[in-house]
């Protein structure tokens, strides 16, 4: 147990559990994300960080900087057989998501992936599959799930006084940051797409998507239509070429509304009361004609805890207890199929595609 | 001519038009747009204002405190036939846009018509037919065009430094203003059509549209999606049910890009040094990546007049000279024209629907 | 009783009241305030607008094109004595507030003054008693205290679950537009003088205040703490040389908090749950520390009428009835006493200036 | 030198200075601002990070965490005479600033003080006689001046075009953090202070300030107006008790103007077009009047480098080659003479005190 080498008290607090119990947790990728992902490691008590990997020199250096006392390493598949190592989480470009969980699910590791879980809905269901074979934790980290604004947006519509749930309509663009991989639905839209899997409770059955290619290569902007069974619609807009970053999500109820602005500092999420009830009579609704331009509105106390520190305290826990991640790979595999629908979609000019959702077997 | 009674000091200044060559206009329709235009009237030195005709008996009472001096009546169609009416700007409900704007030229008067022109092509054709044969100005009301945010987007998007649209894309939603006879994109995704029918030079060839209607009726929102001939893409999403009022429209060019909020005070015009050429490799797209999350912004100083000042202006100008007015009756039909293919596409749930251009002969 | 000359019909309701009991309205000056005081004479039905003037041929000329059947003049004075006019809504430059509205009142008319009421406190003193002398409405636009947002405010206020009142922090600065006559504090400083005057029971006991002339006269900058007897402080900052337009104010209680921001479109108003109590124990002080980051925030609808309708209301409710105003001429002296003393601040660089608060004998 | 473990290739860049050269460096207080410091620390090439020390055992424990490879002690003053460190960052509560930056300069370190530097001017000028003598660098973190924000404001304020500079007027409040041991001013207004202190090269005169104890103890609001020679003038206002976060800057010159909003996201810094310039007549001050409400705006581009690189690299450079830092201990001790001469002239309810500027025979 440290101790203070110079006024000899001790700490932490001895409550903490034995060194045995706690995970050791290597990361694999050390460019945007991974930074934010190791210090989350490193603060959580319930594991420790062991281990960094990322091929490029620079990012090496930057790790060993930040995290003196742990082993760097430039080459993740060297770190999958470590005996001294419980899980993984992969923050590697998305080509190779597939490939690294796989293996360190074959090593028997937990694995956490960043988002994307994988390239396909045929590889996230085979990763699933292993997943469930041999008896490990497989998360994915969709991030936003997390946060404190999505966590109270969950309890404010799910109040009976929200009513029913009518649209989501988010619009997401970045100022030119472009990946190459895969169109921007699977960057970007695959932020929505999580969001709504958690906080609707309906399948989506149909997408019409729609999209262009200014350069040679995948789509840098697309929209996309959600349908469902019900009077419920979502639509998602994406863009990596606009002049400034947008993050607005409109959410309306028959009762209550959310406004949802990510890039706002301090006052995310906006809760309006202009709902409208439609009790048969056509007049109902011509009477909320002008009712509500300058209605009432709330702001939400958010927790305002970083959300990795949830993504990375939720995958311990399953790691640890074998209890499903909130976000398993069942919920990767279900965004991952509603891309590929898009995908299509946006290729048939959107004309609406249907979405499989053949539960796959555990 | 008038002098104060007072002190028996004469004005106008003598520089005034004769008084018969005044354009003498009544205004129909009292409602929500009605007084700005008949205030517009009332300011512009050549013409006069000399009736309006509202049903409703509050609102006659309402123009006949505003306009002590001159006519009101309730019948739209008495004063028609009127010789001492040179012109009619009509303000009614769209669903008798066509049929009075059509009694009017019959009458041998010049015409301004509220947005939309009138409630489908065949009807637009009609008029636009009506007033080649008989020599009179058909204009349609697409205000947003006058604006003088407009008249400043236009000007930049055609310098050369803007580089090629990439694209336009809108937001236009409304807290709780419902109307009944048609479909929310005739109502609101109207001003983005006329906008994008004078601003891009280009014709749309196809409309991916999706919609819901979560009330017994028309749809309540909708998205859609524009086609042209090469790598321009246009999008515009409408929605009466949104908790707060939303105008927010990006252009983007492989130079700058142009951010237009209308509900922003003072500054709506916001321009971004932020576009990106491509010059065959595909490197020159990577190195954007990250490049412009900071770039430089400036915000252009835009004429504030009032735009129906120019609206009525056009008009007035029109009908004393013969030019044809900028909005047209064909542009008012181009914007129908795209609202039934995108109505029809919204009943396949997003399938693309073409837009057939064929000129009408004049 | 005027009726459509088409169809017949007559208009207004017959429930309005005997020609005779209608107050007969003319207002002098018609610059920047006067078109909206003269719009809402206009509309208002227990009034009459009978006559404009102003000595500039152009605004006289727009006077008429807006009111055609009503008497536009050019002299004020001329005006004065006219049998058939009862009350005067002065809207000339500051300098001749006092001397038009003591002849107004000598004539035995009503008189509502644009803000300042008068070019000093001796002046306004003799106002206050030519009025009560006459039994005449003597009234001060201090338009601010008939917004909806400033009545929100009121109640807000005197809720118990305000609390105690801490401070008024506010700031109101312009960009660009300078008056000659008088220092920027009778010109903006005085709205929050009217409003603390209205919002606070407390009469302010000294001023400290600062300021710059930055010109060849009087200051175009300037900041004022007011001092109470308890420990509740006010502070306004003004500045005619802003680059942009701000309006806002701070008003903090122990309980809860307000924020309210007059550029804002829509949501003008917000009330934060913010407050501190402080009981006894400096514990208490220390615990609150970060405690508030992200509260609870709530936006009152708000009565989104014009201000000046209120306003005129008021003044012809006085003028029928004998009712005193709320902004009264002793509301517009407290407010020009105040202002005396900030600028005799000024000229010692902050020394604090006591306020006599005699009261004028009725 | 450290290589992977597994792929046995080395890192660092071989171009790295002699571990010889590197100036160790232990951090003092690990609450609000150690933690960023530390970070700073490990991540600068020119330094290492050796120890941190607190006495609270829970941020000695998360220091131990989030640096697992460094010494972590709970007893600062241990650290003092320690042979293998160089310089010591002091992040403690203000009250201990001058007794451990004292004690750490006798034992020949290096020192950078968080603000403010000390308690009172006297202790301010005892450290900078001390680092003198020893020849040792003294640095206070004045952190605003090290921002891109404040490193582009000080070029656009320096160039021709910006004109004379007119005023310099700040909001600083925050939501509910306070202090005990001194009042807001030596808190929140010391920032604008510092920055007041690098941007103009005018020294202050006399100070004008009011401020309110809410609660039994220091001014928890404060207003504070610098004179100095010329018809510059500059006003802060600080307050603890706010609902939200401002950090508002305008800075009026004489043909441009700024407005700096530190709590904007993304466009800190707005530069107007907006100046406006005597010749002599006032007339051209008349013309001025409404001639700029809707005028020209940019947004430069900034440097968005966290501000404590700059600092620490600064600190850093000035331990190693012993050039001043630009943030020096005279920097410090004028912007407590400032604070002196403002917590007197509140006792004097705004009465001015002028401050004594006698520069310290270093």
């Amino acid at each position: 147990m440290p101790s203070c080498p110079v006024c000899r008290s001790e700490w932490p607090a001895k409550s903490e559990k034995a060194e045995a119990e706690v995970i050791q947790v290597a990361v694999l990728g050390y460019g945007y994300w991974g930074p934010n992902l190791a210090r989350n490691i490193a603060a959580n008590r319930d594991c420790h960080l062991v281990a960094i990997a990322d091929p490029r020199i620079d990012r090496a250096d930057e790790a060993q900087r930040m995290f003196p006392g742990i082993e760097i390493c430039r080459q993740s598949t060297d770190l999958l057989g470590r005996a001294n190592i419980d899980a993984f989480v992969i923050a590697t470009p998305p080509g190779s998501h597939f490939e690294l969980a796989l293996a360190a699910l074959r090593q028997g590791k937990h694995v956490l992936v960043e988002k994307p879980l994988a390239g396909s809905s045929e590889q996230a269901e085979c990763l699933i599959a292993e997943a469930e074979r041999r008896g490990l934790a497989l998360m994915v980290d969709h991030t936003f799930v997390y946060t404190g604004a999505l966590r109270k947006i969950y309890e404010l519509v799910r109040e009976p006084d929200f009513g029913q749930v009518y649209y989501y309509d988010s619009i997401r663009v970045n100022a030119g940051i472009f990946q190459q991989d895969f169109n921007i639905l699977w960057d970007l839209a695959v932020h929505d797409l999580s969001i709504i899997d958690s906080l609707l409770d309906q399948p989506i059955r149909a997408v019409s998507a729609t999209g262009m290619a200014h350069f040679h290569g995948v789509e840098n902007m697309a929209y996309m239509t959600l349908f469902f069974d019900g009077p419920l619609i979502a639509h998602v807009g994406v863009n990596w070429l606009a002049p400034v970053k947008v993050r607005q999500t409109l959410i309306g109820g028959s009762r209550k509304m959310i406004l949802y602005d990510d890039v706002e500092p301090s006052e995310k999420v906006k809760v309006y009361d202009k709902g409208i009830e439609v009790n048969g009579a056509p007049e109902s609704v011509r009477r909320y004609r002008g009712g509500h331009s300058t209605g009432a509105m709330s702001v939400p106390k958010l927790d305002t805890t970083e959300a990795l520190r949830h993504v990375i305290a939720e995958f311990v826990r399953s790691a640890a207890t074998g209890v499903r991640p909130l976000t398993d790979g069942q919920a990767g595999l279900r965004v991952i199929r509603t891309l590929e629908a898009a995908t299509e979609s946006i290729r048939l000019r959107g004309s609406p595609v249907e979405i499989g959702n053949r539960v796959l077997a555990g």
